[in-house]
């Protein structure tokens, strides 16, 4: 564990996995400038939890940019059309890539954070993208991840003048139980984070979805008790 | 030249470069989806450009996708500071990477004309940058458009099933000179587009900035007439 006072970037999303980088990225002593982007998904709830959370760590800075990925559509969770339940991979006619992975989101989303590490000198960027307990989006791989970090040191000022960025996604390799665990040792409080694909207007969440599904699971093998509020 | 109904995404700034690369994709045959992304820029006279290029090329699709650049702050062009005036490499003490330079400009341009591209099921993505008559921007130099290349093959759905997207930059190693005369044998309107970083509130161009000069320049040597309206 290093302490600096260095700044670093975190994407934060308001969900489980975002909170915890958030935590792991203060614990290692950088001084966290938090963004959310508000892509159009259907649920401001989130945006609500990333707040929550941002408050709740004391992060040096939370920006929150708001974009209209509706403007494209292709999306469950940006059009007009249904979120899907889980389905086990055995149980799925045609694995490939699902209904809820949004166009291009990681890459928008951490093109935003680069912007934002070049103005405040950040050499780090959190993300706390996972290809262990997912929902098989090409743009949550280490694969992705690898060449955003090849993309950002020949895309910057900071690159030309020699300053070595570099994509952090220290949940990639972690199961969601290691995940609730890393979370419950670092203090976060889990309760205030938002997983659901699909909640409703109450801001409970659906117990249906993919995210939930794997959210739900992640606290059961863990052994801790999921705060979480379900509709059903 | 290639005569196809393929979709492609071109982004288009209301500039001369982005006028030129637009009439090039029809050229080549493609269905044009515009994409015009209002970063926040001070001069909104760019984003009115677009549109008239856009209208003028008769493109299947205009969208205008804003977003607030200035929450980060850092450029001239999109924080309260001066746009320096056009200095000769010889002449200037610091070369380096210009205050014009956009924090991730490029990258987030392009993270949406991805979005856009996933979506309307685009394999070609065209750009209008130039490493000739340039600024010595990172974000403009072939090294740059081809890591963004390879990183669209594994961010994206297209990617995973097999869709090879391509990132066209048919301008980079033209000099200014030689995009008017393309834009001339591809009957632009060069009167409608619009380059200068600093306008006034007439529109009306500085004549100072980089951009101006590089555009002053280009149709002086190209021996066409300049219709830019400068305000000196």
């Amino acid at each position: 564990m290093t302490t600096t006072s260095q700044p670093a970037v975190v994407l934060l999303s308001g969900g489980l996995d975002s909170a915890v980088t958030c935590a792991l990225a203060t614990e290692q002593g950088f001084r966290v400038h938090a963004l959310t982007v508000d892509y159009g998904q259907r649920h401001d709830v989130e945006i609500a939890a990333a707040r929550r959370v941002a408050l709740a760590m004391r992060v040096a800075r939370h920006v929150t940019q708001r974009i209209d990925l509706r403007a494209f559509g292709g999306s469950a969770l940006t059009a007009d059309l249904p979120v899907p339940a889980y389905r086990p991979a055995e149980a799925n006619p045609a694995p490939g890539v699902p209904m809820t992975y949004v166009p291009a989101r990681n890459t928008i989303l951490l093109s935003f954070a680069l912007a934002f590490a070049e103005v405040t000198g950040a050499s780090d960027i959190f993300i706390g993208v996972n290809a262990v307990d997912y929902s098989g989006y090409p743009d949550c791989r280490p694969a992705f991840i690898e060449q955003f970090e090849r993309l950002a040191r020949v895309a910057t000022r900071a690159g030309v003048e020699g300053r070595v960025l570099c994509i952090r996604a220290p949940l990639m390799h972690l199961n969601k139980a290691q995940i609730v665990l890393e979370g419950v040792r670092l203090g976060v409080d889990l309760g205030v984070t938002h997983s659901c694909y699909d909640p409703d207007e109450q801001g409970r969440a659906c117990a249906r979805c993919d995210s939930c599904h794997y959210r739900r699971e992640g606290f059961r093998q863990a052994g801790i008790a999921d705060p979480t509020v379900y509709r059903s």
